[in-house]
C-alpha cells in the first residue's frame, strides 16, 4: 500500500521547504522528490498544510473521559472520593470502551497516534485503540490491597488476548506506592522481568505523596521505588512533581521515562513537575494529556504550549525548553519510552504516523518559523489528517475510523446512565 | 435591528438550559422565551451551541502580529532589539493595519469581541477594529524620551480623528517607568485628566524593571506609579507580575485594574502574577493575549485556561480561581477596565456581544458543567459565530467582515518586504 503526500511544509534549518513523503507499507520511504517507479495507491494533497510527527501521548486514562466535567475547581479528596470513584463504580467494560473511542476521536482530532493508557477496564482501551487506528500501550492499573492477584490476571488475560496487535502493547502498571505495599510493589517487579515488560507508574505527584513517603520510609518515592528495584526494568514514571536532586540523578542513572502532565498537575493543584532540570539531567522527558477527569482535554498541542511556555516562565529564562525539544518531548521521546521504535520522526526508514496542519488560519499567518508555529500558534484545530501507520484515519477533519455522531450519542446515554 | 438567537445552551444554575435570545439594536432584549411582537430581521439557529458573552482581550498591540515567529526562544533583549525593532522600524501605517486586521481576524475567530490596544502606528487597530467590527480601546505608546511631545500630538489627531465612532474609545498609555521620566509621566497624568481619559501602562513586568526602580527610586515600580499621583487616574495596568503586598494593597486601594498576559509572561521568562492575591484583595483582574510577538496566538481562551489552571498549581490549591470566576475576568471585568458599560455579561440590557460555541465535538462531549467546558475543555476552535453589537460578524465560521484571503496575501507580501 502506497500512500504519497504532496506539497507539504517542513522545516529546512531555520527555514521551511515544501517536499513530498512517500509512504510505502506503513514506512516513510522518502521525503523530498518521489522516486522513480513510485506508485500510489492514494494521494493527499498537502496545499499549504505543514507535516509534523503525531503526537505520543504518554499518559493518559482514556476510558475517563466519560468523566469529563464531572468534578472540577473542588478539593482533590472531593474530586476523588465524590466526583470521580462514584461514576467509575457504575461504569461496565462496554461503557469503558466508549469512553476510550470518546478520547480515541479527540486524541486524533488533535494529531496524535499514540497513547499509553492505565486502565481499569481490561480490553476497552486496546479495542478503541484497535478501531481507531491508533497505537496503544495498555496496562491495567494494579493496586495491591485486596484484588492485587485479580488485576495481575486480568492483566495476563488482556496480554493473551491482543497478542497478534503489533500496534497495541503492555507495561505492568503499579498503580502508585501508596496504592501498592512494597510486598506487591516487589511482585509485579518480578513479574514484568518475567515477562520482558515495562513498568508504568504514579510518582511522586503530590506533596502529599512525597511527605507521606518521607515520614513512612524515611525516603523520597523516587528513592523508595530505586531501593526497591523497580527502576531496574524499563520505567515509565507519570508525572513527577515533587523531586529532590537526588531523585532527579536516580531518574537519569536508571534511564527512567518521564511522563509529564502539565496541565493536570496545575489543575489539581500539585503543581509543576522540574522539567528544566530533569532534561539537563539526560531524563527521557515525554509528555502527557492525564485523563479528561483532571484536564479536561486530551489536546497535546495544549500540553506541548503548557510544557515550553511553564518551565520558561518558573525558571525566569525564556530560552528555557525551546520549541524544538518539547516537539522531540511530545513525539520521540514518548515513543522511545513507550518501546515503539522508529516512531515520531519525519525521517525514511520510519513509521509514517503524521500530522497534517492547516496554515490558512490567522494564528499561523505569517508563518516564518516550523517550531514557532507548532508549539506557539497551534491551538490543535489546526490538524486537518492525519496518517496512521501509512494509512489515512482523518482527512479533512472527517474521521475515517470513527463515527462521531454514534459515539457521541452512546457516551451521552452512558452520562445518563451512570450521573 | 432584531436578531433572533434560538435554542443556545447557557448555564440554569449547576445545570445547563436551552434558551432564545432576542436582540434588538445592539441590546439584549430577552433572554428565555421570545417576547410577543418581537420580529426578528434575522435568525441564527443554536443547534448544539453554547452561548458565552464575546471575550474582552484587555492588553495586546495589534499591529505585531506581522511579527508572529520572528524571534522566539531568545533572551529578552535579543528578542527586543534583534527580532522585534528592527522590524518594526520598517512598518508603516499601512502595513501596521494589515497587522492589526490579522489581529482582529484571529480574535474574532477565537470569540473576542473588544480589545484594548498599545500601538505606534496612529489609526491603524481603531481602522482595523471598525472594518472587522470590533470594539477596541486604543491608545499610542507613549515614550517620554525624544519625540514625547509628538507622539502625545499624534494621540489627540487620533481621537480627533475617530470621535465619530461609539465602539472606539481612548486612553493615555505612558509606556512604562523604564521609557518614561518622571516629568514626563506626570505630564501624561495631568493630560489624562485635562481630557478624562483613563491610563494605560506598562508596569512591573519583569524582574529587572522592578529591581532597576528599587534600586533608582528605592520604592517598587507599583509604588513609584502610586506616588506620582497616575492611580488617581482610572488605570489598567498591563502585567504585574512583581509585586510585593503593598504593591497589591496599593492596586486595589486605587481601583486599578490589572491586565494579566499569563502566556506572554511565561513566554518571555518574566514569571507569574500573584492573580490568586490581587483577586483576594478586591483587584478587578482582567486577561490579555499581549502580542503576536510575544506568545504568538491571540487566544482568549488559551488564556483562560492559563489563568485558571496556573494559580491553582502554583497556589497548590485546586480551587484556586474557579472556572466561573475566570470567565468574568476574561469579559465583565475587561469591559469594566475599558469602560465599556453592560459589557461582558449575558443578560437582559446588555451589550449583544455574543460568542456561540459548537459543542458537537470530542473535547465538549459530554458537556455538563457550562463553566468547566468553556475553561477547561475548549481550544477556542469551537468558536463558531459571533455577534458583536447586535451584528453578525463571523457566521458558522466564515467571517463576514474581513477577506482572509486578501488579509493572508498582505501580511505575507509584507513579511517578505521587511524581514
Amino acid at each position: 500500500m502506497n500512500l504519497l503526500i504532496k506539497n507539504i511544509i517542513l522545516p529546512d534549518g531555520d527555514k521551511l521547504k515544501t517536499a513530498d513523503i512517500c509512504v510505502s507499507n506503513g514506512i516513510i520511504k522518502s521525503i523530498g522528490s518521489v522516486p522513480d517507479g513510485f506508485v500510489a495507491d492514494e494521494t493527499v494533497e498537502g496545499g499549504s498544510r505543514l507535516a509534523i510527527p503525531a503526537f505520543v501521548n504518554a499518559h493518559t486514562h482514556a476510558y475517563m473521559s466519560v468523566l469529563r466535567n464531572a468534578a472540577d475547581d473542588l478539593p482533590f479528596m472531593q474530586w476523588l472520593f465524590e466526583g470521580v470513584m462514584p461514576r467509575e463504580e457504575k461504569l461496565n467494560n462496554e461503557q469503558a470502551y466508549w469512553g476510550s473511542l470518546l478520547a480515541c476521536a479527540e486524541m486524533i482530532r488533535r494529531g496524535c497516534g499514540t497513547f499509553c493508557d492505565m486502565h481499569l477496564f481490561p480490553g476497552a482501551s486496546a479495542r478503541a485503540a484497535i478501531d481507531s487506528g491508533m497505537r496503544a500501550v495498555v496496562s491495567r492499573g494494579l493496586t495491591g490491597s485486596d484484588g492485587g492477584q485479580r488485576r495481575l490476571d486480568e492483566q495476563y488475560a488482556e496480554i493473551e488476548e491482543f497478542k497478534g496487535y503489533d500496534n497495541i502493547k503492555f507495561m505492568l502498571a503499579p498503580h502508585a506506592i501508596y496504592t501498592c505495599d512494597k510486598e506487591f510493589l516487589l511482585k509485579v517487579s518480578a513479574e514484568a522481568k518475567r515477562l520482558g515488560l515495562g513498568l508504568n507508574i504514579h510518582l511522586s505527584e503530590s506533596k502529599a505523596e512525597f511527605e507521606d513517603c518521607l515520614r513512612d520510609n524515611g525516603c523520597t518515592p523516587t528513592e523508595y521505588v530505586a531501593s526497591l528495584g523497580l527502576f531496574e526494568n524499563k520505567t515509565l514514571a507519570a508525572h513527577c512533581v515533587q523531586l529532590t536532586e537526588n531523585d532527579i540523578s536516580l531518574l537519569a542513572k536508571y534511564n527512567v521515562s518521564v511522563a509529564s502532565n502539565p496541565k493536570s498537575n496545575l489543575k489539581l493543584g500539585n503543581g509543576i513537575a522540574p522539567i528544566y532540570q530533569l532534561d539537563q539531567a539526560g531524563v527521557n522527558v515525554c509528555i502527557g494529556t492525564d485523563s479528561a477527569a483532571s484536564n479536561n482535554s486530551l489536546n497535546m498541542f495544549a500540553e506541548l504550549n503548557y510544557m515550553t511556555l511553564l518551565h520558561k516562565g518558573t525558571n525566569y529564562d525564556s530560552t528555557a525548553i525551546p520549541a524544538k525539544k518539547a516537539l522531540d518531548f511530545a513525539t520521540v521521546n514518548g515513543a522511545r519510552a513507550l518501546g515503539f521504535e522508529k516512531l515520531g520522526k519525519l525521517e525514511e526508514g520510519w513509521a509514517a504516523d503524521i500530522a497534517l496542519l492547516d496554515t490558512n488560519v490567522p494564528q499561523m499567518v505569517p508563518l516564518r518559523n516550523y517550531y514557532a508555529a507548532v508549539c506557539y500558534c497551534c491551538d490543535g484545530s489546526e490538524t486537518d489528517t492525519l496518517v496512521l501507520n501509512g494509512k489515512v484515519v482523518m482527512k479533512n477533519k472527517q474521521l475515517l475510523t470513527i463515527d462521531e455522531e454514534q459515539l457521541f450519542y452512546n457516551v451521552n446515554k452512558i452520562v445518563e446512565a451512570t450521573d
